[in-house]
């Protein structure tokens, strides 16, 4: 870790160890590395988590003080929390996601970060935990089993609310755009992935709009159990070691220090020993990975082409598209948004997994749970801008080509259903597909009606809608 | 199908068929059930989807009466609907699942029945289509495509209202009972599944009720788009051949003849298009199905024994558990709820691969998807009430190993942090368990200190909550 | 159960019970019924379970009379036990899948009705557990726990031997037979969905061809570990009250009976306590089910239109194709491949979770693991006969529609990379798409090559391999 | 991406960009990293993927000088390619997973790199495309189609054979290794988590050793397959481009190059269109995963405690294992096997979705399927050797704790069954789990046998086997 070689002693309950002489941490942190080597730095807890633990250490010292811990050390402590919650610590977190499943070395990997330093901004050496205790000020009044997932809460709500609802809101203001842009288009509807009777392409793009607009409602529908914090539960939920109002202070602090309603979770033994909510998040993220899939899928088909597929959408061309075929360009964004959509359902059965495996007063898949939901919500988020910005807003309806298959469509004989039966509908249709003369002049031949009631009945401007 | 090997005649538009002469299905259902030999009868749509079928062709029948459908033949119709909706009629429903992915076929199963069924009441010849035509009458203003989709939300709403919260509605309220009867009876903690600080065992159980009583609300955030109807959107979601008002006059209807709020769906596109709203759905039951493994698992650890075990429950003996060890008694309820947990995560997974690969105007995996959303809630439902009437009503606190368990606990230590220091009291609880002592006893040896103080400090009665 | 309203009295350890008359089945049973009202009919524990139970109780009769069993009480049982494997006594069985996780009472369900329908035939009393005792003559020498899974390899072997394996070889030799027929077809190749280099309709076949192929050496490498037996084990493993040398005897006798290389299980500790195997089935199930999506997607969007879609394939027409659309026509064998392909992925997670929670020396989630892994082979076994049969052998490719697409296409320009190199070869096509011109046009007016040499270099028969 | 803010001019087909002067990527990287800001740093294409591409590349490129590239050329990209290969060049691929589906830029930013690296190694000028071109000399006879899945093999093969395989074969030799040293301990044996009949340790533990050796036999089992290479496929398979024998050769080369048994897929079509060989290898991955959580598991169970628990193992303590209960210590290392095993569950689902969804000759989901199939495989491998380093190898068995609760079970009843019949034997259980009293006590007052039968026939030594 650094690259002075350089260490000072430190020790835990197990005893001493060597510890970077420029990182914060101390001898908990040390020894986690080394029990557990698995994934290696792309694998390290998420910053999200590091910065929540940073605002919950901030809040808990504030209320700590109110509590009658001593005022310099609760100010130190602010200080030095604020500095993990605003990144500027990143480094010293060197911990994976793969250690207990409490996240108790993350925890403590926190208190001793913090606590260290606290004791240098008052002048103290590193190590020696005086004159702030990584256990016995900075974790005042908690526990990881508590800690962590009030952190898990605090991250996943402000990934949810900085990065995935605004993607979606802006995918869906885009796609909402396209709809009014496109609302006197019509084309062929396609169903069973065959031609169907026509609908306006802005109608298309209306249950797009529809899908992503649901998206944020449930999403935002599972938020009220995110905001309820496990914090105040300390060990096991009862509180012990904790002072009656010290958990809706801290949910109370947090809240206005991210500006989110959090609140503390009226059943700790709950909070503790389950993370239903992050499954509940996860499956809503699910749901929403549903809706882009379907809709990317839709596009990169509409758009398919540029002679040899449904043509009826023009894609921005933004990259080269093959290294072997010259002047080939692709769908590309539509396919970054269907990977992440299958990750995200890939995540969502690992959260799934992990939130069904607690036992008794924990549930010790947190680190795991907290990194796919935190995951999804990311990707989700940023795939939706990308999907907007680089393709979603520079859509073009290739009108020429929609025209053409619309108006060759046998599936405008639905329109003749009302006045001479399905029947016989049924076989003007297959006479014109047989034949390849046009519905009319099928129409004709069988002698159903007349050419002028055709001009009449079938009318694709007629078809959008009941009448 | 026919016990009597006499059949009629009936045509669709591909041709002739052979009915069995006491099944009021016609050509398009025979036809049918001769492509798609697939899985056999335990594989047919469920009944639930046909009964909602009843409902919503009599709907239907009745605001097309409005419109000007013969009154006598609407009349006909609403009855022979009616005894679908009954389930009086199952036996003319013979295909499965695996059909065309609209539910086409099902749709025209059921016309079929109740055209042949109307047409039975007005003194007709079956298979005639006179007076009553499956089409043109039947189905009326409809498409397979809005009214699967229609029939879809009806069964699954029905089936989360009628079974699935019912169910854990019970539940909840049996184990808020026992949280209640257990409310007195202090027991060691556990949490990584190693002895942890003490709680109640009412505690304990009221983060299980908190966990349905969430699912419940977790259930019932999703339902206002279950309660969202295609019916009226027809082919492809414009009304095509429907009449203004329909729609909404559809789902008054039904939502009068079932009680519950349905609405038309605002975006028929997207009611078509995709299925979200049981994706959501479905993750909600995921959710669920999470906390009843915690819970069944929890408690089956909790009673295992009955003398290597925790044994901290006694759980009632239903049935004999072994075939090969004499009086052996297992904790089957608990089986069957993690059981039925593990299927619904799966369910999840089928509906979620279906969900998200609609294309266009239509999504094709609609009976699949159907199919595993009833199932997932007729299951958790069902075991919901098994679990609560044959063991959780039923469990009892085994008060003397729990009062023994809790006495020789390590973990009350955690009582000295705020007296002497997470430091000192690790040596403590560490001494102890080397050496076999007491907690107590240990303490005192390493003079941290009086063996009043430790009487004075370690209560835990005083361990329960915050102070 | 019984229409007669008469009732025989039978008791198990736990009391009397009253049976329907004309059952075989007894007090467990009864019992089981009661305690377990989950699912309804529709979730019984799957005939291929019960008729594989009726292999292996014969099996054991045998082996144990050779070890001292009465040979009057051996006959007996095996005759009762033949008509259980038969299938004659599948109404006996009422038992759901949701029960003991071990299957203990479809175990004793299996031992109620064959030492009653033995006592029978032994022309004794039924109920009266003389002179066949259902677990001391029926059950000799085992275990739920080694019989129930014994009755999981059975069942799931025989049914990948019958029904899904041929089924996946009747597809790979229709798909053969395609592929041979279109040999000769150039068509447009497509990446991305998007236009791409040319390749044969016969190549694009072959790679299906390939991918079912490779689906039948999965299955069959999973399969040595399935033909492994538990029987044997008895309660935990060890084999107590068997004798040495039953395991291997009663694994040669189910070989013998069944035709398929069915073996003792070497460690029967795991063979209680983990399916990993079926868990490893069920993983290349799901990679079938990955292979059958993507060929059925493809054969639908290659069959795309009639007007309006890709339009290189007809499929055969089956059914009326929609209840609205006269005329319509929808690839609904890919549909329902597509369904199944969903549900077996979802089967797989429902089989992965049940496999991953085993405790000590059992797993409990033996019926739902079997359940999925039969529904999963029956349902991939038969929508390969019925994909087969009713769309694959009747596919036609379009050559006009094939023809013009691949005439029009710029990708094309690909031949040119190493006569002119990649970047002027990209210009070609982009001036050509821009300005819809023809390759040939483009590539002549930008002066990067002669008519002549465009004709020599740009030949779609030259561009179908390597050179 | 550079410190110098110092910039060069690179094109690619659609324009200029400004590309920092000290990476050797060119535009089309840069060209990605504007397109596609997704998930960050931490979401960059995996290593194990560049150092494959070098790898290919390499191979490609002694095989080009064999079908005339200029040997100067071709040496100095087979140095730059070595240098990739061995990831000294690893700060040069700045690409996300998430960008085009083929994978085409990250192939786009190998060639870049390596061609910039080789004309830098030649004297010329970065940027230049002289005297290396990165299309026409590093990516000849070669597309992204095939050159991504060909990394994407030797990837999964790699990590497979350097990490996975050596992990879990050192797990099942400590394992072993536990089993032999604890072959005379005779315990308990638990069935539905309640007691049964004893077995010994060792036996249990043999258990853990079958699966974990199986689960090696089934990685091994998948191996062909991912063995095969496209390249040679090109763009869509047909191997237009490319030179007869190029594949076979470059197969040969890679398989020179990193001692793996490396073969051309024998079919290219659905090497580029489907990814079923990595479905499949995650699903025995998955398997393996069912396999560690069950062992670990059970592992933290028997080792639960320390006083209130199963309490047979005492597992090595690691570290302090709470943050505020002095002196515990948890079973950290089954909690980080459970959580990779549910995170290699979802990665399982992740790439079965992905691999469903290939489309045509391409599968487009290819970035996010590898991404995963590694993550599996690296942490499966990295947790399975910190698991036997750090527990499996101290654990030690608690043999006062395992006698107590063996001579306390009521199941040793079971030896009876045979002598007495199973009826007799539950009313003595079940009358001495009654009245507490021990089985021996309840038998000679039942009256069922003397003290003598009794100690003859039950001891637990005889209960181990058959007999």
């Amino acid at each position: 870790m650094s690259s002075k070689e350089a260490f000072r002693i430190e020790y835990d309950t197990f005893g001493e160890l060597k510890v970077p002489s420029d990182k914060y941490y101390g001898a908990q942190t040390v020894r986690s590395t080394m029990n557990f080597k698995i994934g290696g730095v792309s694998e390290r807890m998420p910053v999200q988590v590091i910065r929540a633990f940073g605002i919950l250490k901030r809040a808990a010292a504030e209320v700590n003080q109110d509590y009658g811990l001593d005022p310099k050390i609760a100010k130190a402590i602010v200080q030095a929390a604020n500095e993990v919650a605003e990144g500027k610590l990143n480094d010293h977190f060197p911990l994976v996601v793969w250690q207990t499943g409490s996240g108790t070395q993350t925890n403590m990997n926190v208190n001793e970060v913090i606590s260290n330093r606290a004791i240098e901004i008052m002048g103290g050496t590193l190590g020696s935990k005086k004159p702030v205790h990584p256990n016995d000020h900075v974790n005042k009044s908690q526990s990881s089993n508590d800690t962590f997932p009030t952190a898990m809460h605090i991250a996943a709500a402000q990934e949810v609310n900085e990065v995935l609802l605004p993607g979606l809101k802006k995918l869906q203001n885009a796609l909402e755009g396209k709809s009014k842009e496109f609302s006197q288009i019509i084309k062929i509807g396609r169903t069973h992935t065959q031609d169907a009777v026509p609908l306006t392409l802005g109608q298309e793009f209306s249950g797009y709009v529809q899908q992503i607009k649901y998206g944020v409602a449930r999403i935002e529908s599972t938020m009220p159990r995110v905001y309820q914090l496990a914090a105040g539960g300390t060990a096991v939920g009862t509180g012990l070691n904790t002072r009656i109002g010290f958990a809706e202070k801290v949910a109370a602090k947090v809240a206005e220090l991210t500006g989110l309603p959090f609140v503390t979770a009226p059943n700790k033994f709950e909070a503790l020993a389950a993370h239903d909510a992050l499954v509940e998040l996860s499956g809503a993220m699910n749901t929403v990975a549903c809706s882009l899939m379907k809709i990317a899928n839709d596009i990169r088909f509409l758009g398919s082409g540029p002679r040899s597929g449904l043509g009826e959408l023009i894609l921005p061309e933004n990259e080269p598209g093959s290294s072997i075929m010259p002047g080939k360009v692709n769908p590309t964004q539509c396919e970054a948004v269907t990977m992440v959509a299958a990750q995200v359902m890939g995540n969502h059965v690992a959260v799934t997994v992990g939130g069904s495996n607690g036992h008794f007063e924990l549930n010790v898949f947190k680190p795991m749970m907290i990194k796919n939901v935190l995951n999804s919500a990311r990707l989700l988020g940023d795939v939706c801008v990308s999907f907007t910005d680089n393709c979603v807003v520079g859509i073009q309806a290739n009108t020429d080509r929609i025209n053409k298959l619309m108006n060759e469509s046998l599936m405008l004989v639905t329109a003749l259903n009302p006045h001479i039966g399905y029947d016989k509908a049924a076989k003007i249709a297959k006479t014109a597909h047989k034949e390849g003369t046009t519905l009319k002049e099928a129409a004709i031949k069988l002698g159903f009606l007349t050419s002028d009631q055709f001009d009449q009945w079938v009318k694709p401007k007629d078809m959008l809608g009941p009448q």
